[in-house]
C-alpha cells in the first residue's frame, strides 16, 4: 500500500526536493508522522515543527522551501494545503477499489428508471419510477429514489440515502449514509387549537458538487422550491426547513439548523449548532460563529457571534443571575449618573 | 395537471368572484406568483401585495374581499390560511398517485402479524411477531416493525423507519424518513467509575394525528411509557428523551431536545434548537423560543427566551468578556450607590 | 410474565425482609407503583416516599432498611440503585425471547466475511468483504457492514446501523438505530473560493461496553484514527468530528456536538446540546452542563457552564438590549467610580 515520492510528483506537481524513489507508506498529520510518512505544513508559522517533526518527508509552501530542504525530502507546492487536498484524492484513487459499475440483483428498479453508463446499484436499492441516474454514479445499498428523481452523474450515494420524489441532485456530489432529501417541510395553519397540514408541493434541488453528512435533512419545499446551491458543503445532523436557499459554496459544520425560508448568501460559513430563524437574508460572505443564533437578516459580509461564555459553574450562576437583573443595574446606573451630574451642576452654581 | 376555479370552490367552499372555468396551473406564494397561479393572502396587512401580485387568482378574507375582486378572480374564505391549507391537501389527492394496496413480495412479514384492508407494504420492510397495522396504513420501504407493534389506520411511514418492540401509533400519523421510535432511553447507573445499564423496559405511545419528522427520535421508558398526545407536531431531528409526555396539539421545530421525565403541557410551541432539560413541566400554552434552554419548570402559559443576541464578532467578544464580570459589576455600582447615599446623608446633616 | 421476590434475591443478592413468596408483576417508578409492583429508593432523602408509595415491595439502602420493613416486603442493597439496574438486565432476560442464532437468508454476506458462533444476522443485512463478526453478536436488519469492519462479541446492532469500511467495534456495545460510524468526517481545503475535498483516510475505533444511541454519528479520522474509549456512553443524534478521541466511561447527552480533533478526557460528562470546539482538550472529570459552548480547553475537573438564563420573553427582551451595551455600561460604571474617587480626594485636599 505504499508509493514513492516521484509517483506523487509525477501526478500532482510540485518541485521534489529528494530521492524520487523514497517510499511513502503513509499521508500522516506533521505531530504523529513517523519515517515512511508524508505530511504537509501549511502554513509558515509552523516552522518550529518542520524541524521536530519526524516525517520521512514533508509538503511545504515556497517561505518553508529552504527549511525542508535542509532536513530531507520535501515537495514544495504553490499552497500545500490544496496540494495535500489533492494527494489524498489521489491517494484514495490508488489504494481503494473502485465501486463496480454493477447493479445488484436485489436492487427494485422500476422498469421506466433510466440507468446512465457505468452505474452502481447496492443491494436492497429501490429505485421508483421515472428516475434518472447520471453515468459512473454510486447507488448505495438500501438507498431510496422516489419517483421522478434526477442523480446527475459521478454523485455518490453512501448506503440508506433517501431522496423523495421529484427530489434533483447534481453531478460529483456526495450524499452520506442516512441523509434524506425530500421529507415535508414543517407547515401547518392553526385551526381551532389544532394544527392542519399544508401538503408540501414543492422539491429539492441541489446543485452540481455538494456534499452532505450523515444523517442530514433536506426538506422540500411548501409550494415553491428549496434550493442548495452548487459547492455547498453541509456536514452531519443539519436541519434544512422548507423552501431555505443556500449560495454557492457556503459551508455548514455539524448540528446547524435553518428554518424555513431563509436565504443564505454565496461563499458563507456557518458554525457547529448555530440556528437561522425563518425568513431572514443572509448576505455573500456572512460568517456565523458556532452555537449562535442568527434573528436578524445580517446584510453585511464579516464575523457574527451570539454566545455565552462558558465558565466554572459558580461564576456562572453569579453572572447568570446578575443578567437577569440588567436592564436594572442599567436603569440604576443612569441614576447614579444623574446623581452625579446633580452634585456636581449644584457645585457649578454655588 | 391543472383544474379551474369552480372545481376548487366545488370541493372547498368559499365565494368565488369570477369566471369558475379560469384554469388555475398552480398553487404559489404571493411573490413568485404569475398568471394562472393561484395565491392566499393570509392578513389584511399584506394588502399592497394584493395590488403588486402577478398571481391568476386569490384566496383571500373578507376584510380583503372588494380589494382583491377590484383586481380579477379571487375566493373570498372566512381563513384564508386553513382554506389555503385544505386546498394543499385537495391538490395533494388530485395530483398524486395514491399508493396502491400492496404488498410487496420482498417484504419479510412474520405469519402472526395482522395487517388491515388497504395496507400497502413498501419493498424490503420487515414485519415482525404480532405486529398489528390498521386499515389503509402505508408502510414505506425499509421499514421496521418490532414485535407487537401496533400502527393506527390510515397511518402512513415513509421510507426507512424503526418502531421498536412494543410501540403504538396512533391513527392519521405520518412519520418521515429515518424516524425512530422506541430506542433505549439513556439509563445508567454509576457504579465504582463505570455505567451500568439500566434495560429500558416502557415503551413509547404515540397519539392520532402526529406527524413525526426525519430522522427524529422518541426514546421508549425506562419502566413506564413514553406518550406523545394527539395531534403533535415534531420537526425534523428532534430527540424525544425516555419518558417525556407531551399534550395534545403541541408543536416542536427542527433540532429540539426535550430529556427525560419533562412533562410538556398542551398547545405549547417550542422553537428551533431549543432545549428542555429533564423532569421539568411546562404549563399548557407555554411558548419557547427558538435556541431556548429551559432549566426550571414553567407554570405559567406565555412566552420564554433565553438566548444571547447575535452581533458582530468584535462587539460580542467585549460584551462577552464583561460579562464574566457582570456580578462584581453589580457590586462595584453597589458601592457607588452606597457612596452616593453616603455624602448626600452628610450633606442633609451638615 | 410475573416473578417473586424469593426469586430476585437469589438471582442478585440483597437482603430480604418478608416472604420470599410475593409475586413481582413488575418493576415500577415509586411514584405510580402499585401493589404487586417493586420499586427502589434510591436515597434517604426520598423516605417520605417510603411511607405514602403504594408499592407492594422495595429496594432501599440500608439507611432505610428499618423504615421500609415496617411498612411491608423490603431488599436491602448496599447500592439500591445500582441493585435496580442489575434487576432491570435480570428482569428483561426473562422476559425477553433472545435472538436466535440465525443467519436471514435474506442477508447479502460477502464470502471472505467471517461470522462467530452464535452470531444472528437479520433480514437484508449487507456483510462485506472481509469483515468480522465475534461470537454472539447480533446485526440487525438492514445492517450494512462495509468492508475490513470488525465487530466484537457480544455486541448489539439495532435495525439500520451503518458501520463504513475499515471501522472497528468493539466488544459487548449496543448501537441504536440510524447510527452511523464511519461517514467522511468534514474537511475541505479552501482554494479560489471554492472547497476542495480532503478524502478521509483514517477509521473509527470504539472500545469495549460503548453505546451509541439512535442517529448518532462518528465520523471517520482524516489521517489518523477517531478513537472512542471503553465504556462510553453516547446518547441520541449526537455528532462526533473527525479524529476526536474520548476517554473511558465518559458519558454525553442527546443532541451534543463535538468538532474535529476535540479530546475528551475520561469520566466526562456532557449536557445535552452542548458543543465542544474542534482541537480542544479536557481533562478527565471535566463536566459540561447542557447546552454549554466550550470554546477553550478546560485543564481542571469540575462542573463548566454557559447558558443564557431563559425567562419570560419581556423580561428577557430588555436585558438581551443591554447585553448589546455591557461593555460600554462598565465604562460608564468606571467613569462614575472616577467622578466620585475625585469628588472624595477634592472633598480630602479642602
Amino acid at each position: 500500500m505504499s508509493t514513492t515520492l516521484g509517483a506523487i510528483v509525477d501526478a500532482l506537481g510540485g518541485q521534489l526536493t529528494g530521492d524520487p524513489s523514497t517510499p511513502v507508506h503513509r499521508l500522516a498529520p506533521l505531530a504523529t508522522a513517523a519515517e515512511g510518512d508524508l505530511a504537509f505544513v501549511a502554513h509558515v508559522r509552523y516552522l518550529s515543527q518542520v524541524h521536530s517533526t519526524r516525517a520521512g518527508a514533508l509538503i511545504v509552501g515556497h517561505p518553508l522551501a529552504q527549511a525542508a530542504a535542509g532536513r530531507g525530502a520535501c515537495i514544495v507546492a504553490d499552497d500545500p494545503y490544496h496540494y495535500f487536498a489533492r494527494l489524498t484524492q489521489w491517494w484514495r484513487r490508488l489504494h481503494e477499489p473502485e465501486a463496480l459499475a454493477v447493479v445488484h440483483p436485489s436492487a427494485v428498479i422500476d422498469p421506466s428508471a433510466r440507468l446512465g453508463v457505468g452505474v452502481f446499484v447496492g443491494p436492497y436499492a429501490v429505485i421508483e419510477a421515472n428516475v434518472e441516474v447520471g453515468d459512473g454514479a454510486v447507488i448505495g445499498a438500501h438507498c431510496v429514489l422516489g419517483r421522478d428523481v434526477r442523480i446527475g452523474s459521478q454523485t455518490r450515494l453512501a448506503p440508506r440515502v433517501t431522496v423523495a420524489a421529484g427530489c434533483s441532485i447534481g453531478e460529483r456530489c456526495i450524499l452520506h449514509s442516512g441523509v434524506v432529501i425530500g421529507a415535508d417541510g414543517f407547515g401547518f395553519a392553526p385551526h381551532q387549537g389544532r394544527w392542519v397540514k399544508i401538503e408540501q408541493l414543492g422539491a429539492v434541488h441541489i446543485g452540481h458538487d455538494v456534499e452532505i453528512g450523515a444523517n442530514t435533512c433536506v426538506d422540500r419545499g411548501a409550494l415553491d422550491d428549496t434550493v442548495i446551491g452548487d459547492g455547498v458543503k453541509l456536514d452531519n445532523l443539519i436541519q434544512i426547513g422548507h423552501n431555505v436557499r443556500i449560495g454557492a459554496n457556503t459551508a455548514m459544520a455539524g448540528c446547524v439548523g435553518v428554518a424555513g425560508s431563509a436565504e443564505i448568501g454565496a461563499g458563507c460559513t456557518v458554525g457547529g449548532g448555530a440556528v437561522v430563524l425563518g425568513h431572514l437574508s443572509l448576505a455573500d460572505g456572512v460568517h456565523v460563529s458556532a452555537a449562535s443564533v442568527v434573528t436578524r437578516s445580517i446584510r453585511e459580509p464579516g464575523q457574527y457571534t451570539g454566545m455565552f461564555p462558558i465558565d466554572d459553574n459558580a461564576s456562572w450562576e453569579k453572572n447568570a443571575a446578575s443578567l437577569k437583573q440588567l436592564n436594572r443595574l442599567r436603569e440604576r446606573l443612569k441614576a447614579v449618573e444623574q446623581a452625579i451630574a446633580q452634585a456636581q451642576h449644584k457645585k457649578t452654581e454655588s
